[in-house]
Order: C-alpha cells, then sequence, then structure tokens
C-alpha cells in the first residue's frame, strides 16, 4: 500500500465513506503510477477505508498497468464485457455495502454517475477532489525532482525557439524545430498545444500558431510546456525581434514588473488574491487593466492546470511546497501581446523560480 | 441559423425538450464552428425549440468566438464572474422554463449537472448524445472534402516516417522527423499521440514510442492522424527493415487478409459487427485470436473516435456518408505486433479506401 493511498484510506474513513472510485487520468496516475488514456474507455481506481483497492482498465492494459507498479488487483475488460458488472462484483467480494461514495464531480460524467447509482443502489455521492487537490497541492521531494526536470526542458524549449527566430520564418517554423529537438531528446509530450505567436497574434492570449512570418520589430511570444514522468511544466517568454516601438516597450516592461513584483510578495502565509492584485495593480496603475483578462497563474504537477489558482479573489494561503505559475500578460489588440511566466514553488522562508530563461527584454538581431 | 442547429432544434421540438444544452468541445464545434479547448473553464451552447441560441466561453475568447463565424449571442464571463447566473438569466430573459433539458451524459460532469439541476430547478435530463451521434455520423460533402485533406496528410506522415527509418534510429527519432515535417507544411495538430513503435514494442497496441533503436529484422509499426480543419485522420501502417522470419510475415498476411476482408465486406446495408466477424474470423482461424483484443474500428470525424464502433456485436447498418477506420491487429507478446489501419468512406455502392500508402508488406533496405 503507498502512503497516497493510504492518505486517501483515511480520508475515505474519516468522512465514512464507503468507497471513492476514481476516473480522472491523473488522480488514477497520482495514486496507482499507472498513466493512460483510455479514451471513451472506462479507467478507474476503487479504494477502500478497508480492503484491498483495485484498478479497472481495459484487457489490453492490464500488462502496462502492472508494469506501472500497481499491485493490487486489476479488473481487466474486453470491448465487449460490461466493466460495470465486474465492479460489481469485486465490490461486492469485499463485503462492502456502498452507502456513501466519494467521486470525482468536476470529472465523472453523467452516464458513469448514473451506472454507479444503478450498480450501488441510490448512495450519497461526495466529491472527493477536495481531497485530491489538497494532497496533491504539496509536492513531495520525488515529485519536485521531476518537475525540476520538466522545467529544465521548459527552458531549453525556449532557448531553442529564440535561436531559430529569423526574419520570414512562420510560427510553426520555430514551433516544429523546438518540438523536434525535445523529442529527440527523448521529450514527446507537451503538457499543452505550444503556442509561438509573432507580432499582433500575440494579443490573443490563446491564439493559434499558423503561417505568420517573424519580421522586424514584431514581438515573439512563447507559451510552452513539458511532460516528464507525468508532471507538467509550462513557462512562457516574449522577446522582441530587432528594434520595438516605445509602446511595445512599455507594455514589455509593465508585465515584467507586475510578475517581478508577484513573485517577490510570494511566501508561507500570503493568499493566492495577493499575489494575484500585486500584479493586477501594477497593471492597472498602467492603464492596461482591462487587458489583463486572466487569473494570474494556476498550480502545476500531473495536471497543467491544478490547485492553488491564482485569482483575486482566492484566499488560500500559501504553504511550503506548492509549485505553481505566476503568469501577467497584457493584450492590446492590433497593438501588442506580452505574457512573462515562470514556475514557482513556496519554499519555507520565500519562493524559489525554477524557471531560469532570462526575463530582461531580450532583443534578437 | 445553420442547418445543423436547426436539425437539432427540430429533434428538441419532437421530444418536447426545453434546452439542448452541450458542454463537449467537439459538439460545440460541430454546432458553432467555434473551436476551443477552454480547459477547466465552461464552454457551452444553449439551443432552444424556438428563439435564439447562445454560447457561453471565456471573456477573453468572446472575439476568437465571433470569428469563427458565430452569429447569436455570446455570454463571455471572466475568472471572478460566475457563468451559471448568466446562463439563468439568459434562459429568463427568452422566457423559457426548463422542463427537460438535453445534455451529453457522456460529457457533462457530475457539478455541472448539479448546477443546472439548480438554475433550472430540478428538470428531467435526457441525451442529446445519440441524437447529435446520428447527425455527425453522415458527413455532408463540404466535411468530406476536409476529411480528404486531413487523410493526405496522415498518409504524407506515413511516408516521411517509412523514409527516415535507418539504422539505430530511435523510434522518437522518426516520431520527431514526421511531426517536423507536417508542422513545417502547416499541419500543427494531431489526432492523437503519434505512434512509432519498433521490434516487440509493436506488441503493445497501445505503446509509448522511446529510446528504442530500429534494428534489422523489426518490424516498424505507424499509428497517426492529423486535425485538418477540425477533423481527424488514422492511419497505421506496419512495415519491414531488413528480412523477417517467417512467423512475423506469417502475423503480417493474416492482418492484412483480415482486413482486405472486412473492406471488402464493407457496404450500405452490411453492419458493424459483420465487419468486425469478418476479420476476427480469419484472425481466429490462424489461432491469433486472443492477440486480436480491440474491436475492428472506430467512426472518425471531429473526434477521432466517435460513431459508428465496429464491435462484433454492433447491429447497427453502414450507410453511405459514415467514415470509420477498419484497423485490425495481431500483438503476440514478445513475437511481433502488426496492425493495418485504413479510413474508410461508405458509398452508395460499397465503401472508398480513403488512405493510400501502400499495404503489401513494405521492406525498406
Amino acid at each position: 500500500m503507498n502512503h497516497r493511498i493510504y492518505d486517501f484510506q483515511q480520508w475515505l474513513k474519516e468522512q465514512d465513506t464507503s468507497i471513492g472510485f476514481l476516473t480522472s487520468s491523473d488522480n488514477i496516475f497520482y495514486l496507482s503510477g499507472f498513466r493512460s488514456d483510455p479514451h471513451e474507455r472506462l479507467l478507474a481506481v476503487a479504494v477502500f477505508p478497508e480492503g484491498e483497492p483495485f484498478l479497472v482498465c481495459p484487457q489490453m492494459e492490464k500488462a502496462d498497468a502492472r508494469r506501472s507498479g500497481w499491485n493490487h488487483e486489476i479488473l481487466g475488460y474486453t470491448d465487449i464485457e460490461n466493466p460495470w458488472e465486474l465492479i460489481q462484483e469485486a465490490v461486492k467480494k469485499r463485503g462492502v455495502s456502498v452507502k456513501k461514495a466519494a467521486v470525482e464531480k468536476e470529472h465523472l460524467n453523467v452516464e458513469r454517475y448514473e451506472m454507479l447509482q444503478h450498480i450501488f443502489a441510490g448512495p450519497i455521492f461526495v466529491s472527493a477532489e477536495e481531497k485530491l487537490r489538497s494532497l496533491r497541492m504539496i509536492k513531495d521531494e520525488k515529485e519536485l525532482k521531476i518537475i525540476r526536470e520538466a522545467v529544465k526542458w521548459a527552458d531549453f524549449a525556449v532557448e531553442t525557439g529564440v535561436s531559430e527566430i529569423a526574419e520570414g520564418k512562420t510560427e510553426l517554423d520555430v514551433l516544429a524545430s523546438i518540438e523536434y529537438e525535445l523529442k529527440k531528446a527523448g521529450i514527446n509530450e507537451m503538457a499543452f498545444s505550444t503556442m509561438v505567436l509573432t507580432g499582433t497574434n500575440g494579443a490573443s492570449p490563446h491564439g493559434n500558431p499558423g503561417k505568420t512570418k517573424i519580421k522586424r520589430g514584431d514581438l515573439v511570444l512563447f507559451d510552452l510546456g513539458v511532460v516528464y514522468e507525468g508532471y507538467c511544466s509550462d513557462i512562457t517568454r516574449t522577446v522582441a525581434f530587432g528594434d520595438l516601438s516605445d509602446k511595445q516597450i512599455e507594455i514589455y516592461e509593465t508585465v515584467l514588473k507586475a510578475e517581478t513584483a508577484a513573485i517577490e510578495a510570494c511566501r508561507p502565509g500570503a493568499t493566492c488574491a495577493e499575489l494575484d492584485l500585486t500584479a493586477r495593480n501594477i497593471i492597472s496603475d498602467k492603464g492596461y487593466g482591462s487587458y489583463f483578462p486572466h487569473r494570474l497563474g494556476h498550480g502545476l504537477g500531473i495536471s497543467v492546470h491544478e490547485y492553488p489558482s491564482l485569482t483575486e479573489t482566492n484566499s488560500l494561503v500559501l504553504k511550503p511546497g506548492m509549485v505553481f505559475t505566476i503568469e501577467p500578460g497584457i493584450y492590446v489588440p492590433d497593438v501588442a501581446g506580452v505574457r512573462i511566466e515562470d514556475d514557482i514553488l513556496v519554499t519555507e522562508n520565500g519562493c524559489e523560480v525554477l524557471t531560469s530563461f532570462p526575463k530582461s527584454l531580450q532583443y534578437i538581431k
């Protein structure tokens, strides 16, 4: 029994809950070490206050699950078997009568919810997510070692991208080179779709890289991250190709000031809201408040977006071991888009900035 | 009002349903033309039997949604606003009292389900998915044109991969080159994680490409697809590097025979089960039945896995305009893994194989 399952079991006991039934790949990976994308097929881990947990997966993934280190029961099912019958039987075999079930209400779909209602004869459902989020929010040494490695590759990726900038290359040309070099180095999975945006394309905070060519006087925005051994990194840098206008420079320096101030405010005891507002006020004071339409940042780990969420209303207090992004941005349509994002680890006395690519405005000649 | 929304509205009327509330990116794209990955944020389309539909999206995506061609109301919300209040208000404004709501039971999560129960004061929930699947299952000419283009890029990708095979290159080296060339050509999104598996790695049907080096006598399996203008392709080819053993050849030829026979059986009026069993019986007759642990194929379109599902128990009858994969495989651990997959369009008189990379066993020297 690993300590994560043990901790979750203790919580189930405290909550007087008969079963924890988890279906999200990320929580399953956290508890079991097994990572899989089952598409529309069912992947689940069931944990009980007492007794042996089990994993449910497609028959053809059973061997992979075993190799991942899951040493409890595995219920493998083929495409023509009904996994819910297997689950019902496995629960019955354990002598468990389900009165109260903890599920991921933000992940479990209505169809599966109705199946669970059916096979467990209408239990009460409570959310397991807050507990798993709080378990996952504080990273242990082993996780931090992996995250540091993931972050190193994000820095490498930005370096690669910046070195590829040249007149006439497209966003996709640069993006292709970044991911090519990562793959050659053994990094095959990105944490999300890599963004390379040039010129005013960067003013769309969720823009799609395309065939726009880089030209002198443009800002080039990189937002990317890798998945390394199941953990995500996430970095944004915006660099200049040739000389910039005064307006572009003002926007960049405002974002940098906001980002730096938020990092300086980051220590155990500060709240998420304090950090967000530290950055937001600097941007608002410069008159760009309405051009910063998103939260300051988000937790980072097995999921690229997890807890804590750094919004201006979140009173959650920071603790050592939390890892999150700080990523203010200013997006003025048809003028410029700038975002600067670091990955931050809260330490005993303050914080450590994990990402290391320079943030002073880089002019690429 | 586009014809898809109109068709869905007619169904809502027939079902005496007050609202269709859809939250999956794929169905939203199908109905609205707007494609977005909102992460944990809410993205939704609401359709009513009468009256104007609306789209709900993060404030910062509003302009993108408008540009995608959605010309009805858009409810944009910031990270600190509650989108459910906006939805409740927009529904009230339309004078709609929700007694019965159609949702995607396989997609909608329990948390949102409970929110809808709350803001609509406990309506009956029915599933909208079967209707949307049947609408989406038959492709129109415009969709087929896009899918053909997506398939062309899948063929190109396999060609690129095969041309990169060389002694000592790793799976990831070959994969890196494939995606590099695609991106340079403007194709940035893969339909799923590209698979390049060599030697016995191919015997894991969902294996992960890594640093295994290609060596003579190996089979190399490619399974990949691209997303082109929102539609997916999906192809698998297995080729030989150098000479193969008799066993490897037998496995290859058995899969090829099964795949070819299933395609020959493919015509309007045949069932999904008939196709699956045509291939499965050939594989079983050769003694490899237990090494073919998955269905024959799956529908293909906006989603890489959609309807129809080609299992040995699905009595769904094929109709012209359906597009799906046919992809039998044999995976003998520590011996060989072979899968051959084509994208198939059901025509008036039979079918058309959209993918065109050769299937006779290719020996790469």
